[in-house]
């Protein structure tokens, strides 16, 4: 057995708890000593033990000599829980394999120079490309500060949404909406405009066969018109915010102080731009976005240029009508040299429909 | 070798001559005897020899005691050649096997009967599937008189053709751009509306490297506002028929005469009707039509239900706009249960682009 097969292993394990460890990464461990597996772990939640933790204790006193095989870079400082890397020292392994360095500018490289400095042999890259397909959110936001933003439409092999009349309920099937849940279970944050709220009243939470973590709810409301009445409101599932312009005053916000779930975040202009918004989000730890629409929202991080990725669902119908909304609408760009070009990375059936994943041309995650 | 085996290089043969047969079907035959091809044809052009003569022909006397394999029922008429079911009968052939029937449903049947009362074992419906999918064309226009409909449209990953000030030049790749050229080259004619002609004054023929046949072109055009100075009518390369509602007065047709490679086609009514429309191209022995658009001329076939086939290339691109056009326009239809549902036969990645074929799901060709 050779290094990838063990970091292979300490990767499947990361891969099982993706959309439990935000805002930490998803990592993987396995200790190894003469071929013999003698301690695996991953890390399962924020706050939680690492899975370097986990491995080394299942691995007890069999660690001294032994390999471990990390899928990120052990930690070198006290935060929640005390450095990893101290700890792999204390076991007395005597090699390291790790597969991605830290992404965060301040801390990358620090325990690797630790666990050589205590004698540790060291060795960074192995199945690197595939364990950075782990945590692109982690990645993204720990460069930038920002979410990673994923985009979703659905739509009609023509690209409407509704039909003209404004009928829109389903164009695509059931196995693609069902999909879409399991993005919401994934990602920190869901976004919608105050529209969709007032049109649709959706309750925005993740209904997947087995259960599912619910993502915070963000809605765009310049004006704070999102309804006591809406299901957002009324149903305290999950951690609301309603992002408003600068402008909104006091006595419009006060009522939502009864639902505890419900907070009212003010941006410092007056209409809502993208790149504000983000920070915020960044800054209130949302390492992944999903963007649910509608059309002007879309519209507004496309125009920004503020997207990771995009999801799209295409139903083989057509529908027809110059009045039948699309997924991306708002004022759109004016020149084709303009507009956002993105890659295809994946693409494939599911149900009757078809499945697009996009990512920008400029991507390098 | 089996019965599968030689059929199969009919159907080969049959295909290497796919678009150049119209309005008569691609067909191959085999002459075979003891595992030795004694002959090997292919219907090359309408009006010339059928693949059983060309067989025959090579197989000259060793096709006494031989068995013939064709890709569709021998005719039984005196049409522009001599039924080619007297001619096998006439070889001494000993056994035929059949892949399809006639669809024609006046003369079904009969080639097949010729041949078993002269004492010719025959066995049909060898590769029955795999031909059948030769000719689509061929059987569709054979059963209900008018073209096969295939529907055209190239749009970017948010449904859009142009962006909001108009610029529609280039969404898509230059690869999904040459294999519309291939659709060209295999259809009988080429539709669009004339504010196609007026917007983006198109030539419409085949541009393929090594040449290509041009189709007719077809512009609906109910008031005959084509500008003479249109390259349709200033480059006489491809037949063009215009066609009009009844109104249209004669003193607009004439400055047309001029030009003989165009007609001018009114049809009873004052408006475009597409049933009307593909009956009186279904007489004119157009078997296949490549609708390419704009957006209103795709709403009234898919309103109409006109469809055959619906091939949609699609750019990983996204642009917005509420305004920018999309590439099925017109009123569209007002409930969900009245669009035409499609089931995707066939997708993939075209240069950056998808392509995606669609059937309409009753579709039983």
């Amino acid at each position: 057995m050779d290094d990838q097969h063990y970091m292979k292993l300490a990767i499947e394990m990361a891969r099982a708890t993706k959309g439990q460890t935000s805002p930490n990464p998803s990592v993987g461990a396995v200790v190894v000593k003469d071929n013999e597996v003698l301690g695996m772990g991953a890390h399962l939640k924020a706050g939680e033990a690492h899975a370097e933790v986990h491995a080394l204790t299942m691995a007890g006193d069999k660690a001294k000599g032994a390999t471990i095989y990390v899928t990120l870079e052990p930690c070198s400082h006290y935060g929640k829980t005390p450095p990893c890397a101290e700890l792999v020292i204390q076991s007395g392994i005597k090699r390291a394999v790790v597969a991605n360095q830290d992404p965060n500018p301040q801390v990358s490289g620090r325990g690797i120079r630790l666990l050589e400095e205590a004698g540790i042999e060291v060795a960074v890259g192995v199945c690197e490309a595939e364990a950075a397909t782990l945590n692109p959110f982690f990645y993204h936001s720990m460069r930038t500060g920002t979410p990673y933003v994923t985009l979703k439409t659905a739509m009609s092999m023509d690209g409407k949404i509704a039909t003209a009349t404004g009928e829109s309920q389903w164009i695509t099937s059931e196995e693609a909406r069902l999909d879409v849940h399991r993005y919401r279970h994934k990602h920190d944050a869901i976004l919608v405009g105050v529209n969709t709220v007032l049109s649709d009243n959706p309750s925005l939470t993740t209904r997947l066969p087995g259960g599912g973590k619910h993502p915070i709810r963000v809605v765009l409301d310049t004006h704070l018109r999102t309804p006591l009445s809406s299901s957002l409101i009324q149903n305290p599932e999950a951690p609301t915010w309603i992002i408003t312009g600068s402008q909104v005053e006091s006595a419009l916000m006060r009522p939502f102080a009864d639902y505890p779930h419900v907070q009212i975040v003010p941006l410092t202009t007056h209409t809502i731009e993208i790149k504000e918004l983000l920070t915020v989000l960044g800054e209130r730890d949302v390492t992944s976005l999903f963007v649910e629409g509608g059309g002007t929202i879309h519209d507004a991080f496309v125009r920004a240029k503020a997207v990771q990725e995009v999801v799209q669902y295409i139903a083989p119908i057509l529908i027809g009508g110059k009045e039948a909304l699309t997924p991306v609408e708002g004022t759109g760009i004016g020149h084709l040299s303009e507009a956002l070009r993105l890659t295809i990375t994946e693409f494939k059936q599911i149900g009757p429909d078809l499945k697009v994943i996009m990512k920008p041309e400029e991507w390098r995650e």
